[in-house]
């Protein structure tokens, strides 16, 4: 354990990060639309991206810019428009917006990387990108990180930004990041869009490593409609200011920045289930007692899903058999006659029946509460599992019935 | 093809089947709650149920009297109450009314099947049950297939009952039955419940077989909200009243049933959906162009069961994008490059993105519509699959927020 300090600023708190966010005119309200991340000095970046087959070309160009070279510049960003199911077209205003991002920067096209998020389908508007890119550049700034994150927000009610500092060998060292999410969330390998930096010197296998380990504990743990976007893309930049002799292997260095990147992923991926299309409730979902970890997660993951439990959620109804019936068809072999379940600290099922004289009152309580826990232990192994979700409302109905009409 | 002749009067329609339907108190609301279907001469079973881990103590029973003998002389149903995760005395109370069931008719208690369906994880109220038993007996009438059918309700908010009438062999031949469906509903084996009934002469083996390949293509075709219940079960029984030399192998005349029962198990299921939880519209995706039927099933599965593409549809927005990436997030591999997509008759998207000059005005007429038809072709092989499901709306989040409280 080390002693991680929360601190303010997002991703421009981390040291040789600037930022800017724009109104460029992809979104017709007026709304900030064009996000910039820039590092100096050069940093190394890792992603992890969607693992749907329909894929955005921006994170075609991405992945390729990544592999083509170890040294990461910028991270341009566009909101209003997903740039997926847009063809050979969509895949040449990719590289036309990394191209123009190179040539105001001074830098390399492959050094810069890009995502995109929005409607599905539509042609990028480039004209409006390619006017606005200088006044995007020029706005950069060490201020600038709270512009970034409001201009990737698509559905989403608040801006997410989360920033940690701690002290290793002497030396201060940030973590800092942003996301945006709300609707067609079910991250598998990275949630819809997130980005984070820091300030340390890390070698790129190893960051993409501890990337990987770290968003299977975070953001592959969150779900608000068990829908995989196009477009999923997590990108974590180390540039290298703090000047330590550069992280090369495992140890104890290595594990203090991990924690602390778990600890900017994970409040982040919380953030976005907070901020779910429609939500107002954050659930919890513990597995315990099942043989292995992935059976845990495989039950956890089909209740985090089920319309019927989401929906009790949204209505404050401890209909404990809803969950116990998802868990039952989640494609897990379990006796249901060992499973207890507790909503928060009140106990509703025993050797899968009801209980008797359970304390209504309490019960009612912990129902009313925004943060709701269900605590599911099917009493037949240690392997367990906790996923973060939402309720569903009628605002989730509302804002994807009127979406794109 | 043999020529099927639509009839009315449900499961009573067939000769030797009687039923009835009674409110005897386990809905406070004074609804009907029990029904009864009897057969006299006595008739083989058939059946498939849920493959829920989860399961209800009455559909134990159901399949132990099964195995216990060669006839089936009536199927009790009670609605109001799921009789699951209700333990040891759950199971005892479904034993007890079988048993009665049988006393009051005077044949065996292993020749009575039940079914039970409604709120899970309370216990059956028996009382009111055995109270009422010998009203329902008596009222065992040829006329009584909308009783039962009524009976069997939960949200339903019609009454499902389909027959068919055919010749073969100079004798004529009728296949009915009833399904109540509304929510917790994407079988896998059986709907949440069925019932049928024949008067051909059948083996019991060579029923089970064709009733399990009927299945497949009809009840398990569907999907309301992507959960399988604890109580799911379809159960056919045949009494032979017909006088046909009994059915033992394939042929002709298994074939021409089996059409015939197909179309039955079609009609309710699709009513089904149609009577789905809040359903505005019924939706029918068809999914071409894969290597394999099983491939092509389960993108279909996936897109009938996605909350983006199912709000979409309740909005009459032709968002296209939420249908391939639903597609592209199934788990089965394909290049969209060569899919191509109609809504109705209107291709809204070729070679993985978007049509030039889409006809709007034609595609705000077929998103306007009940019934919509959506075809994805994948352009990759010979396999394919339909399901039918519904919109998602603000109706089915009230009903299921406010279903116990």
């Amino acid at each position: 354990m080390i002693n991680l300090k929360s601190i303010s600023g997002g991703i421009t708190s981390v040291p040789g990060i600037t930022a800017s966010g724009i109104s460029c005119g992809i979104k017709k309200e007026g709304k900030k639309d064009l996000a910039l991340i820039y590092s100096n000095p050069p940093a190394v970046a890792a992603g992890v991206f969607t693992t749907n087959i329909v894929v955005s070309p921006s994170v075609t160009v991405c992945r390729e810019n990544m592999k083509k070279t170890e040294v990461t510049r910028a991270i341009v960003v566009n909101s209003g428009n997903a740039n997926a199911c847009t063809g050979a077209k969509g895949y040449k205003n990719a590289r036309e917006i990394t191209r123009l991002v190179a040539e105001s920067s001074e830098i390399s096209p492959e050094s810069v990387l890009m995502a995109s998020t929005g409607v599905i389908g539509v042609p990028l508007p480039m004209e409006p990108i390619e006017n606005g890119l200088e006044t995007l550049v020029k706005g950069l700034s060490d201020m600038g990180g709270c512009d970034a994150a409001e201009a990737i927000m698509t559905t989403d009610l608040v801006p997410k930004e989360y920033a940690v500092e701690y002290e290793y060998g002497g030396k201060k060292i940030t973590v800092g990041g942003m996301a945006k999410g709300s609707g067609m969330i079910q991250p598998n390998m990275a949630t819809m869009l997130a980005f984070i930096a820091s300030d340390i010197s890390i070698s790129k296998e190893i960051l993409q490593k501890v990337l990987r380990e770290v968003t299977d504990l975070t953001f592959n743990r969150i779900t608000v409609d068990g829908e995989t976007s196009t477009n999923d893309t997590l990108l974590c930049i180390a540039n290298g200011s703090v000047g330590n002799i550069k992280i090369n292997t495992e140890g104890e260095e290595l594990s203090a920045f991990k924690e602390a990147l778990t600890q900017v992923c994970l409040n982040l991926a919380q953030a976005v289930v907070r901020d779910g299309e429609g939500a107002t409730k954050f659930i919890e979902i513990c597995v315990s007692g099942m043989e292995t970890d992935v059976e845990a997660e495989q039950i956890a993951r089909n209740i985090a899903n089920s319309l019927l439990a989401k929906t009790a959620f949204f209505g404050e109804d401890p209909n404990w058999g809803r969950i116990l019936s998802a868990a039952g068809s989640s494609g897990v072999t379990f006796d249901p006659k060992t499973a207890e379940l507790h909503f928060g600290n009140v106990l509703v099922m025993k050797n899968g029946g009801s209980v008797e004289g359970v304390d209504q009152a309490a019960l009612k309580e912990v129902m009313k509460k925004k943060d709701i826990r269900v605590l599911l232990n099917i009493g037949q192994g240690n392997g367990n599992a906790s996923l973060f979700t939402t309720d569903l409302s009628y605002d989730y109905v509302k804002i994807n019935g009127e979406y794109t009409t």
